[in-house]
Order: C-alpha cells, then sequence, then structure tokens
C-alpha cells in the first residue's frame, strides 16, 4: 500500500498578507504525514514591477513575460516569496526546502508558442520527476515550489502554479495516493459567490458541462478546474477546492473522476 | 578512504556578468565528481536596491541590512543570482539546487549581535549540516549556495559567502576530503597586485602574521584569508585562493595549516 502525501496549492491574498499566510503555514505544518507546497505570488510580482518601472501586461489571467518581467517574477517567487515560506516553515519544525524547476530538474517545460499572442517566456509544462521528488520526500524533506520552470538550455520560465500543482501530483501519484488540494479565498466552487449555502459539493465531467453552459463557472475557475480534472484523471486519488482554513481536505468542492 | 569533493566560491564580477560567469559555469560543470558552489552577488543587491531607491549602507565591506535592505538581498541572492545559476548549470550536465540557509536547515545562524555597529539582518554562522548536504551530494545533486542564512525561528539573514564557503567545507570534511577554493578576479594573493610573478604561493599561519604585518595583506583580503584557515584548521584538505580561470586548483596561493 502506497503511503500518503498531501499536495496543498496555494495562491491569492493568501500568501501575500504576513497574517494570512502564518495562518496557512500554521495549518500547512500541522498536516501530519508527507506534504509538497505550491505557492503563487503575482500580486507581489505586480506590486514589485511597478517600483521597478516595469509594465505588468495580462492576457486571460496570464502574465506577459518579457525578459525584464522575468527577472521580477524569478526574484519575487525563487527568491521572496519562497524563501520566506521556507524560513517560516523551518520555524513551525517542518523541513522545507525551496524549489523551482529548475533544481534538481524537477519541473521541466518549453517556452510557450507563439500563436495569436506571444506570452514571451512563459512555460508549458513537459514534465515533473516524480522519482526525484520522492527521493527528497523520503529523506524527510517538505518541497516548497515556486511557480517557475526550465527549459534545460539555460532558460528559466514563468509557469501557471495550478498547472505546476497538477503536474506536481500527477507525478508523485505513482509513488504516493496523492490527495491535491487548491486553496483559495472562496470555501469552493459556488453557485452564488455571495452565498455560503451555494457551494457546489462534487463536480463529475458531465456537471462541469452544465456549469460551463451555464455560466456558474466562468473566467480563472475554468482552468483551475481543467487542471484538477487533468491530475484526477491521471492518478491522483482525491482532488478538492476549497478555502485556505479548511486544508484537512474535510470542505470544499470534490473533482470527481 | 574518502571520495574527493570540490567546494568553489566565487563572487564579485565574475557571477555578475553573463560572459564570465558562463565561463566559470562551463569550468564548474567540468569538475569530475562532488562538488558545491557558493555564489555572491552584491554588485547586483546594490544596483537592485538603488533601483529601487533603498540606499546601501556598507560598513568595512559588509552591508547594512535593515529589513528593505534584506527583501532586496533575498530576492536577489535567493532569486534572480540562485536560479540563474542553476537553470544555466542544468543546461549543463550539472543536476543543481539552489539552497540558502534555511533550506533543509543546512545552513543556521543568529542575527549578529549590536555592538558599537548594527549590521541588521546579518547573521553570523553557528552550524552547516554536513549530513544533509552529504545526503543531498548522494543523490547526485550539485548544491548551489546563496549567501542566506535563517535564524530558525522564521528570519532569513544576509551572510557573507566566504565565511559560508568556510562554514560548508567544514562541515563536508567529516564526509570527504574537501578542497576549497575561493575565486576572485586576481591570480590568488600578491605582493603587488599590478604584477603577476608576486604571486604568493603558500600562506602559513607565520608567514601570514608578516604579511599583516608589513601591510601586503589588508582590507577585505582579511577576512578571506581568516575565513581560509578556519576550514585548513578544521579538517578540509586544501584551501586555495585563486583566480576563476584557474579553479581547477593548479594555480593560486596556497592556505596551509
Amino acid at each position: 500500500m502506497k503511503e500518503k502525501i498531501t499536495v496543498i496549492k496555494v495562491g491569492g491574498k493568501i500568501v501575500e498578507e504576513s497574517e494570512s499566510l502564518g495562518n496557512l503555514l500554521d495549518r500547512f505544518a500541522a498536516i501530519a504525514g508527507h506534504k509538497v507546497l505550491i505557492h503563487g505570488g503575482g500580486r507581489s510580482a505586480t506590486r514589485m514591477a511597478e517600483r521597478l518601472g516595469i509594465e505588468s501586461r495580462m492576457v486571460d489571467g496570464r502574465r506577459i513575460t518579457d525578459s525584464d518581467t522575468l527577472q521580477v517574477v524569478t526574484m519575487v517567487y525563487g527568491g521572496l516569496v519562497n524563501k520566506n515560506i521556507v524560513a517560516q516553515l523551518q520555524a513551525r519544525g517542518t523541513n522545507a526546502l525551496g524549489l523551482t524547476g529548475a533544481d534538481c530538474n524537477i519541473i521541466r517545460a518549453h517556452k510557450r508558442p507563439v500563436n495569436s499572442i506571444d506570452y514571451g517566456f512563459v512555460g508549458d509544462v513537459e514534465y515533473a520527476d516524480g522519482n526525484m521528488l520522492a527521493t527528497l520526500i523520503g529523506q524527510g524533506i517538505t518541497p516548497v515550489v515556486a511557480p517557475l520552470t526550465h527549459d534545460g538550455k539555460g532558460n528559466l520560465l514563468n509557469t501557471n502554479a495550478d498547472t505546476m500543482a497538477a503536474e506536481t501530483a500527477k507525478a508523485l501519484a505513482e509513488h504516493y495516493d496523492v490527495t491535491l488540494i487548491y486553496c483559495f479565498e472562496h470555501p469552493g466552487v459556488m453557485r452564488d459567490p455571495e452565498e455560503a449555502t451555494s457551494l457546489i459539493a462534487t463536480i463529475t465531467r458531465e456537471s462541469y458541462r452544465a456549469l460551463l453552459a451555464d455560466g456558474t463557472v466562468s473566467g480563472g475557475m475554468i482552468p483551475k478546474i481543467d487542471n484538477a480534472f487533468n491530475a484526477i484523471e491521471s492518478g491522483v486519488k482525491e482532488v478538492i477546492i476549497t478555502r485556505a482554513d479548511a486544508i484537512d481536505g474535510t470542505q470544499g468542492t470534490h473533482i470527481i473522476a
């Protein structure tokens, strides 16, 4: 029987305000057994770009990443956000190790091909190395993964953190029973974001089609749920979309294969 | 018999100009067997601080690190410099892993006590974890270490890279025959920096006293040589101060216990 592992993706305001981050890290440190944290940091990157006089351009929620912007996200995701989380987890007794996809070659990608839009230094994931991750985890290490990959030719690539979480969870599924939890500000996928009782407890492929058709699911939720289905249909045992104060996985929306 | 390992410290301009960095990484990747790279990045940090309107204050070559400056060095050392080196080593077939002292708790420090000067968030190293480093290295991983440590209470600390190199080499000496090479712009310790033939081939404790007394060694070379003696007198097999194009260890100044 495989051991269990919990893969938590956290982004948005939660990771960028010191009180909510502290609370999240308290809860993450308390999770028993193996675990991985994958974080975002977009708001901090936008703020830092602004301070440096670099314009942030977004298309469909994705950042156009020219070479100046790549420097900013490398500094902010790989340095500022990642290393502060690592130091704060060490203070909570979790033996954290900060990683980008380049570190130990854990997540390789290629630069997104230019079609109608040139996203610049943005990565589409090719593979995640579950063996190397399992080797590190087997040493009692808790990986903390920043949303950066590399192309194997010396270039770092800005990469969507939801996608990295799905790919990491899939790569670990050969070694562990994986629970993947996407945390954000809401209790889960909602019929009405203003109405807590409107939480959708489970989504299947069939119900997802209906939710898309009637507009209940739209915008940034679509790639998140697509990533969730990608994971659950590729060997990940459980995928949950929930609020950051519910990372024990008892609440939220379950994505069902 | 122990296996060999080469610990290279590189700083200054070498690590901050893309051509010299590329050449250095070519040579580093070509070193056979186990190896560790420890890097600086002070000039990049100063430039980034300037762009952000943060004043850089130095005392005896050490950066006064207030909380804004700590953010800058965390971004620049832990993110920009470190992750670019990692990606470029991956492109050269070296399975690099970027680390700060907080990652896997490899180098713990405490905030320097305030005496006549308050250095702010600057770390004095307490210990380096040779067992954890050896575990990683045993997996075929090449650590690339940024000059940041942590205090175990959630704070990152700006830490002298020469000192981190000495402490890392000492911690590895229990597991490996360690050669520690400090690289910089000069061929080694010189009687006359303008005169290539004036290289001092070996320095002992006795000759060091004379070199200090007659002013041949002064300024920033003093802590570098002090770190070198600290290493060679604590089990490191060979310590060399040399130019970045001579990291095979055949040239430069040998520090003799």
